[in-house]
Protein backbone atom coordinates (compact mmCIF):
# COMPACT_ATOMS: atom_id res chain seq x y z
CA UNK A 1 0.00 0.00 0.00
CA UNK A 2 2.60 2.59 0.65
CA UNK A 3 4.95 3.15 -2.12
CA UNK A 4 9.19 3.03 -1.40
CA UNK A 5 9.48 6.69 -1.74
CA UNK A 6 13.44 6.72 -1.55
CA UNK A 7 14.40 8.95 1.62
CA UNK A 8 11.23 8.66 3.55
CA UNK A 9 10.84 5.10 3.32
CA UNK A 10 13.93 4.78 4.30
CA UNK A 11 13.40 6.72 7.54
CA UNK A 12 10.19 4.81 7.94
CA UNK A 13 11.99 2.14 8.28
CA UNK A 14 14.85 3.10 10.41
CA UNK A 15 11.87 4.18 12.61
CA UNK A 16 10.23 0.58 12.89
CA UNK A 17 13.31 -1.22 13.43
CA UNK A 18 14.20 1.45 16.48
CA UNK A 19 10.88 1.29 17.86
CA UNK A 20 11.14 -2.46 17.85
CA UNK A 21 14.23 -3.10 19.36
CA UNK A 22 13.33 -0.64 22.11
CA UNK A 23 9.89 -2.20 22.38
CA UNK A 24 8.56 0.80 21.98
CA UNK A 25 6.05 0.00 19.73
CA UNK A 26 2.83 -0.12 22.44
CA UNK A 27 3.75 4.13 22.41
CA UNK A 28 3.64 5.15 19.16
CA UNK A 29 -0.22 4.66 19.28
CA UNK A 30 -1.58 8.03 16.42
CA UNK A 31 -2.75 9.94 19.03
CA UNK A 32 0.48 10.24 21.13
CA UNK A 33 2.52 10.39 18.12
CA UNK A 34 0.04 13.14 16.59
CA UNK A 35 0.71 14.76 20.02
CA UNK A 36 5.02 14.53 19.45
CA UNK A 37 4.14 15.83 15.72
CA UNK A 38 2.88 19.14 17.27
CA UNK A 39 4.84 19.18 20.29
CA UNK A 40 8.12 19.17 18.69
CA UNK A 41 6.92 21.79 15.75
CA UNK A 42 6.47 23.88 18.74
CA UNK A 43 10.43 23.32 19.66
CA UNK A 44 10.93 25.02 15.78
CA UNK A 45 8.81 28.09 16.94
CA UNK A 46 10.72 28.59 20.02
CA UNK A 47 13.62 29.65 17.88
CA UNK A 48 11.50 32.63 16.29
CA UNK A 49 9.08 33.65 18.74
CA UNK A 50 10.66 37.36 19.64
CA UNK A 51 12.43 37.58 16.21
CA UNK A 52 11.24 39.77 14.04
CA UNK A 53 10.39 37.88 10.30
CA UNK A 54 13.57 39.53 9.03
CA UNK A 55 15.98 37.86 12.08
CA UNK A 56 13.81 34.69 11.23
CA UNK A 57 15.63 34.73 7.57
CA UNK A 58 19.10 35.26 9.04
CA UNK A 59 19.80 33.17 11.53
CA UNK A 60 23.34 32.76 13.22
CA UNK A 61 24.79 29.20 12.20
CA UNK A 62 24.75 27.76 15.64
CA UNK A 63 21.04 28.22 15.83
CA UNK A 64 20.03 26.86 12.42
CA UNK A 65 22.03 24.10 13.30
CA UNK A 66 19.87 24.09 16.42
CA UNK A 67 16.82 24.49 14.36
CA UNK A 68 17.53 21.54 11.79
CA UNK A 69 17.73 19.38 14.73
CA UNK A 70 13.96 20.42 15.36
CA UNK A 71 12.81 19.80 11.65
CA UNK A 72 14.03 16.63 12.30
CA UNK A 73 11.73 15.85 14.95
CA UNK A 74 9.08 16.61 13.55
CA UNK A 75 9.80 14.90 10.19
CA UNK A 76 10.55 11.52 12.03
CA UNK A 77 7.63 11.91 14.64
CA UNK A 78 5.63 12.23 11.16
CA UNK A 79 7.06 9.56 9.34
CA UNK A 80 6.32 7.49 12.09
CA UNK A 81 2.72 9.02 12.53
CA UNK A 82 2.01 8.12 8.94
CA UNK A 83 3.65 5.03 9.04
CA UNK A 84 1.32 3.51 12.18
CA UNK A 85 -1.45 5.02 10.23
CA UNK A 86 -0.35 3.02 6.80
CA UNK A 87 -0.33 6.47 4.78
CA UNK A 88 2.10 7.22 2.13
CA UNK A 89 3.04 10.52 3.17
CA UNK A 90 4.85 11.37 0.25
CA UNK A 91 1.66 10.45 -2.02
CA UNK A 92 -0.77 12.80 0.68
CA UNK A 93 2.11 15.54 -0.06
CA UNK A 94 1.31 15.50 -4.29
CA UNK A 95 -2.50 15.36 -3.96
CA UNK A 96 -2.59 18.04 -1.63
CA UNK A 97 -0.92 20.21 -4.03
CA UNK A 98 -3.17 19.41 -6.74
CA UNK A 99 -5.51 20.80 -4.52
CA UNK A 100 -4.53 23.80 -3.61
CA UNK A 101 -3.32 24.47 -7.20
CA UNK A 102 -7.07 24.09 -7.87
CA UNK A 103 -7.84 26.86 -5.00
CA UNK A 104 -5.27 29.17 -5.99
CA UNK A 105 -5.16 28.90 -9.53
CA UNK A 106 -1.70 31.23 -10.84
CA UNK A 107 -3.20 34.93 -11.84
CA UNK A 108 -2.71 35.02 -15.61
CA UNK A 109 -2.43 38.95 -16.86
CA UNK A 110 -2.70 39.52 -20.70
CA UNK B 1 24.32 22.22 0.11
CA UNK B 2 21.50 20.51 -0.13
CA UNK B 3 21.70 16.60 -0.95
CA UNK B 4 19.32 15.33 -3.76
CA UNK B 5 17.02 13.04 -1.75
CA UNK B 6 14.19 12.34 -4.69
CA UNK B 7 11.01 12.47 -3.09
CA UNK B 8 11.42 15.10 -0.75
CA UNK B 9 13.62 16.96 -3.36
CA UNK B 10 10.85 16.86 -5.60
CA UNK B 11 8.32 17.91 -3.33
CA UNK B 12 10.73 20.92 -2.09
CA UNK B 13 11.05 22.19 -5.85
CA UNK B 14 7.33 21.93 -6.64
CA UNK B 15 6.98 24.18 -3.58
CA UNK B 16 9.16 26.63 -4.91
CA UNK B 17 7.66 27.06 -8.02
CA UNK B 18 4.28 27.38 -6.31
CA UNK B 19 5.25 30.07 -3.96
CA UNK B 20 7.32 31.90 -6.79
CA UNK B 21 4.10 31.68 -9.18
CA UNK B 22 1.69 32.99 -6.80
CA UNK B 23 4.44 35.35 -5.69
CA UNK B 24 3.89 33.95 -2.14
CA UNK B 25 7.80 34.39 -1.55
CA UNK B 26 7.68 37.01 1.00
CA UNK B 27 5.01 35.34 3.40
CA UNK B 28 7.71 32.68 3.53
CA UNK B 29 9.69 33.74 6.14
CA UNK B 30 10.95 31.26 8.18
CA UNK B 31 8.92 32.43 11.37
CA UNK B 32 5.45 32.27 9.69
CA UNK B 33 6.57 28.95 8.32
CA UNK B 34 7.40 27.56 11.76
CA UNK B 35 3.81 28.70 12.84
CA UNK B 36 2.18 27.14 9.87
CA UNK B 37 3.94 23.93 10.75
CA UNK B 38 2.28 23.90 14.52
CA UNK B 39 -1.03 25.00 12.88
CA UNK B 40 -1.13 22.00 10.73
CA UNK B 41 0.13 19.87 13.72
CA UNK B 42 -2.63 20.82 15.84
CA UNK B 43 -4.85 20.02 13.06
CA UNK B 44 -3.69 16.88 13.14
CA UNK B 45 -4.30 16.44 16.37
CA UNK B 46 -7.99 17.53 15.97
CA UNK B 47 -8.39 13.92 15.01
CA UNK B 48 -7.58 12.43 18.29
CA UNK B 49 -8.44 14.96 20.91
CA UNK B 50 -11.02 12.57 22.12
CA UNK B 51 -10.31 8.95 20.87
CA UNK B 52 -8.99 6.61 23.60
CA UNK B 53 -5.38 5.35 22.31
CA UNK B 54 -7.07 2.51 20.89
CA UNK B 55 -9.88 4.07 18.92
CA UNK B 56 -7.12 6.30 17.59
CA UNK B 57 -5.29 3.16 15.89
CA UNK B 58 -8.54 2.00 14.19
CA UNK B 59 -9.56 4.99 12.47
CA UNK B 60 -12.94 4.54 9.86
CA UNK B 61 -11.44 5.12 6.64
CA UNK B 62 -12.44 8.52 5.72
CA UNK B 63 -10.85 9.89 8.61
CA UNK B 64 -7.94 7.98 7.90
CA UNK B 65 -7.95 9.75 4.26
CA UNK B 66 -8.74 13.29 6.34
CA UNK B 67 -5.66 12.69 8.79
CA UNK B 68 -3.52 11.71 5.45
CA UNK B 69 -4.06 15.44 4.17
CA UNK B 70 -3.42 17.10 7.54
CA UNK B 71 0.04 14.76 7.79
CA UNK B 72 0.84 15.91 3.87
CA UNK B 73 -0.04 19.70 5.16
CA UNK B 74 2.67 19.59 7.91
CA UNK B 75 4.96 17.92 5.51
CA UNK B 76 4.85 20.49 2.53
CA UNK B 77 5.19 23.55 5.19
CA UNK B 78 7.86 21.54 6.45
CA UNK B 79 9.61 21.08 3.48
CA UNK B 80 9.24 24.40 2.54
CA UNK B 81 10.64 25.73 6.08
CA UNK B 82 13.66 23.92 5.92
CA UNK B 83 14.25 25.32 1.93
CA UNK B 84 14.06 28.68 2.99
CA UNK B 85 16.72 27.87 5.72
CA UNK B 86 18.79 25.84 3.59
CA UNK B 87 18.45 23.00 5.75
CA UNK B 88 18.63 18.91 4.21
CA UNK B 89 15.59 17.54 6.67
CA UNK B 90 16.56 14.11 5.76
CA UNK B 91 19.93 14.51 6.31
CA UNK B 92 19.46 16.34 9.74
CA UNK B 93 17.06 13.59 10.37
CA UNK B 94 19.70 10.71 9.89
CA UNK B 95 21.85 12.81 12.44
CA UNK B 96 19.27 12.81 15.04
CA UNK B 97 18.51 9.23 14.92
CA UNK B 98 22.31 8.65 15.85
CA UNK B 99 22.19 10.41 18.42
CA UNK B 100 19.06 9.43 19.84
CA UNK B 101 20.24 5.99 19.32
CA UNK B 102 23.49 6.59 21.53
CA UNK B 103 21.03 8.33 24.09
CA UNK B 104 18.54 5.48 24.51
CA UNK B 105 21.03 2.36 23.80
CA UNK B 106 18.91 -1.14 23.11
CA UNK B 107 19.09 -3.06 26.37
CA UNK B 108 20.76 -6.50 26.00
CA UNK B 109 20.48 -9.42 27.73
CA UNK B 110 22.77 -11.88 29.03
CA UNK C 1 -7.06 23.49 48.06
CA UNK C 2 -8.22 25.38 45.45
CA UNK C 3 -8.65 29.14 46.77
CA UNK C 4 -11.62 30.90 45.61
CA UNK C 5 -10.62 33.39 42.25
CA UNK C 6 -13.68 34.84 41.53
CA UNK C 7 -13.86 35.41 37.88
CA UNK C 8 -11.84 32.13 37.20
CA UNK C 9 -13.91 30.43 39.82
CA UNK C 10 -17.07 30.94 38.36
CA UNK C 11 -16.07 29.74 34.98
CA UNK C 12 -14.68 26.22 37.10
CA UNK C 13 -18.44 25.91 38.13
CA UNK C 14 -19.75 26.51 35.27
CA UNK C 15 -17.35 23.99 33.00
CA UNK C 16 -18.34 21.52 35.68
CA UNK C 17 -21.79 21.70 35.48
CA UNK C 18 -21.55 21.98 31.72
CA UNK C 19 -19.81 18.82 31.80
CA UNK C 20 -21.84 16.80 34.02
CA UNK C 21 -25.14 17.45 32.60
CA UNK C 22 -23.93 16.48 28.73
CA UNK C 23 -21.98 13.56 30.45
CA UNK C 24 -18.68 14.50 29.08
CA UNK C 25 -16.57 13.79 32.31
CA UNK C 26 -14.93 10.55 31.09
CA UNK C 27 -13.58 12.76 28.05
CA UNK C 28 -11.70 15.10 30.22
CA UNK C 29 -8.96 13.45 31.14
CA UNK C 30 -5.64 15.58 31.31
CA UNK C 31 -4.31 14.25 28.51
CA UNK C 32 -7.24 14.84 26.53
CA UNK C 33 -7.61 18.47 27.86
CA UNK C 34 -4.09 19.01 27.18
CA UNK C 35 -4.77 18.10 23.88
CA UNK C 36 -7.71 21.04 23.46
CA UNK C 37 -5.70 23.43 25.09
CA UNK C 38 -3.06 23.06 22.49
CA UNK C 39 -5.68 22.94 19.52
CA UNK C 40 -7.05 26.55 20.74
CA UNK C 41 -4.03 28.10 20.59
CA UNK C 42 -3.17 26.82 17.03
CA UNK C 43 -6.46 28.03 16.66
CA UNK C 44 -5.25 31.17 17.89
CA UNK C 45 -2.10 31.43 15.81
CA UNK C 46 -3.81 31.30 12.62
CA UNK C 47 -5.22 34.47 12.66
CA UNK C 48 -1.84 35.98 12.50
CA UNK C 49 0.07 33.33 10.78
CA UNK C 50 0.44 35.79 7.46
CA UNK C 51 0.48 38.65 8.99
CA UNK C 52 3.32 41.08 9.54
CA UNK C 53 3.91 41.79 13.46
CA UNK C 54 2.56 45.51 12.69
CA UNK C 55 -0.81 43.73 11.03
CA UNK C 56 -1.02 41.58 13.87
CA UNK C 57 -1.21 44.75 16.30
CA UNK C 58 -3.85 46.49 14.67
CA UNK C 59 -6.77 44.10 13.42
CA UNK C 60 -9.94 44.91 11.87
CA UNK C 61 -12.55 44.91 14.32
CA UNK C 62 -13.81 41.12 12.96
CA UNK C 63 -10.90 39.80 13.35
CA UNK C 64 -10.33 41.03 16.86
CA UNK C 65 -13.74 39.28 17.86
CA UNK C 66 -12.57 35.89 16.18
CA UNK C 67 -9.79 36.20 18.30
CA UNK C 68 -11.51 36.83 21.29
CA UNK C 69 -13.22 33.47 20.77
CA UNK C 70 -10.19 31.76 20.13
CA UNK C 71 -8.70 33.37 23.33
CA UNK C 72 -11.77 32.54 24.78
CA UNK C 73 -11.40 28.48 23.83
CA UNK C 74 -7.91 28.02 25.49
CA UNK C 75 -9.27 30.26 28.65
CA UNK C 76 -11.71 27.33 29.05
CA UNK C 77 -9.62 24.64 28.50
CA UNK C 78 -7.11 25.74 30.72
CA UNK C 79 -9.23 26.19 33.46
CA UNK C 80 -11.19 22.57 33.29
CA UNK C 81 -7.23 21.60 33.34
CA UNK C 82 -6.26 23.12 35.67
CA UNK C 83 -9.73 21.87 37.46
CA UNK C 84 -9.61 18.22 36.95
CA UNK C 85 -5.83 18.30 38.37
CA UNK C 86 -6.74 20.04 41.25
CA UNK C 87 -4.54 23.24 40.69
CA UNK C 88 -5.48 26.72 40.77
CA UNK C 89 -3.92 28.68 38.12
CA UNK C 90 -4.27 31.80 39.01
CA UNK C 91 -2.02 30.84 42.22
CA UNK C 92 0.48 29.21 39.54
CA UNK C 93 0.75 32.46 37.77
CA UNK C 94 1.54 34.09 40.86
CA UNK C 95 4.33 32.14 41.81
CA UNK C 96 5.57 31.73 38.59
CA UNK C 97 5.74 35.75 37.93
CA UNK C 98 7.85 35.98 41.42
CA UNK C 99 10.19 33.53 39.61
CA UNK C 100 10.33 35.06 36.62
CA UNK C 101 10.74 38.32 38.23
CA UNK C 102 14.15 36.71 40.23
CA UNK C 103 14.89 35.35 36.75
CA UNK C 104 14.82 38.65 35.08
CA UNK C 105 15.69 41.76 37.42
CA UNK C 106 14.80 44.73 36.16
CA UNK C 107 18.21 46.76 35.27
CA UNK C 108 18.70 49.66 37.37
CA UNK C 109 20.34 52.89 36.04
CA UNK C 110 22.71 54.59 38.24
CA UNK D 1 -13.78 48.73 27.99
CA UNK D 2 -11.86 45.49 30.36
CA UNK D 3 -13.87 44.82 33.02
CA UNK D 4 -12.46 44.45 35.92
CA UNK D 5 -12.56 40.62 36.67
CA UNK D 6 -10.80 40.56 40.03
CA UNK D 7 -7.96 37.69 39.68
CA UNK D 8 -7.28 38.15 36.21
CA UNK D 9 -7.09 41.99 35.69
CA UNK D 10 -5.23 41.81 38.47
CA UNK D 11 -2.70 39.34 36.83
CA UNK D 12 -3.21 41.82 33.84
CA UNK D 13 -1.92 44.89 35.70
CA UNK D 14 1.11 43.04 36.58
CA UNK D 15 1.58 41.76 33.39
CA UNK D 16 1.71 45.33 32.17
CA UNK D 17 4.28 46.55 34.76
CA UNK D 18 6.50 43.32 34.28
CA UNK D 19 6.78 44.19 30.53
CA UNK D 20 7.04 47.78 31.16
CA UNK D 21 9.45 47.52 33.67
CA UNK D 22 11.77 45.50 31.40
CA UNK D 23 11.16 47.71 27.94
CA UNK D 24 9.97 44.38 26.48
CA UNK D 25 6.15 46.12 25.06
CA UNK D 26 7.81 46.23 21.53
CA UNK D 27 7.88 42.10 21.71
CA UNK D 28 4.69 41.86 22.87
CA UNK D 29 2.92 41.96 19.84
CA UNK D 30 -0.27 40.10 19.66
CA UNK D 31 1.77 37.36 16.44
CA UNK D 32 4.36 36.93 19.21
CA UNK D 33 2.38 36.28 22.16
CA UNK D 34 0.23 33.93 20.25
CA UNK D 35 3.48 31.90 19.47
CA UNK D 36 4.34 32.13 23.27
CA UNK D 37 0.70 31.02 23.93
CA UNK D 38 1.29 27.69 21.75
CA UNK D 39 4.90 26.79 22.80
CA UNK D 40 3.74 27.19 26.45
CA UNK D 41 0.63 24.67 25.31
CA UNK D 42 2.85 22.44 23.69
CA UNK D 43 4.90 22.11 27.42
CA UNK D 44 2.13 21.03 29.07
CA UNK D 45 1.69 18.20 26.58
CA UNK D 46 5.20 17.26 27.06
CA UNK D 47 4.04 16.15 30.75
CA UNK D 48 1.09 13.72 29.12
CA UNK D 49 2.70 12.43 25.53
CA UNK D 50 3.15 8.78 26.57
CA UNK D 51 1.07 8.24 29.66
CA UNK D 52 -2.32 6.46 28.99
CA UNK D 53 -5.64 8.57 29.67
CA UNK D 54 -5.34 6.77 32.68
CA UNK D 55 -1.92 7.90 33.86
CA UNK D 56 -2.63 11.02 33.01
CA UNK D 57 -5.39 11.41 35.63
CA UNK D 58 -3.25 10.33 38.42
CA UNK D 59 0.29 12.36 38.28
CA UNK D 60 2.74 11.70 41.07
CA UNK D 61 3.33 15.15 42.71
CA UNK D 62 6.17 16.26 41.58
CA UNK D 63 4.74 16.22 38.40
CA UNK D 64 1.55 18.04 39.27
CA UNK D 65 3.29 20.54 40.31
CA UNK D 66 5.69 21.32 37.19
CA UNK D 67 2.09 20.79 35.14
CA UNK D 68 0.94 23.89 37.73
CA UNK D 69 3.46 25.53 36.29
CA UNK D 70 3.20 24.95 32.77
CA UNK D 71 -0.37 25.93 33.13
CA UNK D 72 0.63 29.28 34.81
CA UNK D 73 2.72 29.94 32.03
CA UNK D 74 0.09 29.79 29.24
CA UNK D 75 -1.84 31.78 31.20
CA UNK D 76 0.02 34.50 31.82
CA UNK D 77 0.76 34.88 27.63
CA UNK D 78 -2.85 34.51 27.27
CA UNK D 79 -3.70 37.09 29.94
CA UNK D 80 -1.19 39.05 28.28
CA UNK D 81 -2.17 38.38 24.40
CA UNK D 82 -5.73 39.64 25.41
CA UNK D 83 -4.78 42.69 27.16
CA UNK D 84 -2.51 44.03 24.15
CA UNK D 85 -5.54 43.50 21.79
CA UNK D 86 -7.75 44.87 24.18
CA UNK D 87 -9.71 41.99 25.20
CA UNK D 88 -11.76 40.37 28.47
CA UNK D 89 -11.09 36.79 28.38
CA UNK D 90 -13.96 36.10 30.44
CA UNK D 91 -16.55 37.82 29.02
CA UNK D 92 -15.44 36.78 25.77
CA UNK D 93 -15.74 32.71 27.38
CA UNK D 94 -18.86 33.33 28.97
CA UNK D 95 -20.20 34.43 25.35
CA UNK D 96 -18.66 31.34 24.25
CA UNK D 97 -20.02 28.94 26.76
CA UNK D 98 -23.36 30.59 25.94
CA UNK D 99 -23.05 29.54 22.28
CA UNK D 100 -21.60 26.21 23.38
CA UNK D 101 -24.96 25.76 25.57
CA UNK D 102 -26.72 26.35 22.39
CA UNK D 103 -24.35 24.37 20.07
CA UNK D 104 -24.94 21.08 22.47
CA UNK D 105 -28.35 21.22 24.61
CA UNK D 106 -28.47 19.02 27.46
CA UNK D 107 -30.58 15.82 26.33
CA UNK D 108 -33.55 15.62 28.45
CA UNK D 109 -35.27 12.07 29.21
CA UNK D 110 -38.78 11.02 29.27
Amino acid sequence: MIATHDSLSDLRERLRQFAAERDWEHFHVPKNLAMSVAIEAAEIMEHFQWLTPEQSAALPESQRIAVAYEIADVLLYLVRLADVLDIDPVEAALEKMAINARKYPVARGI
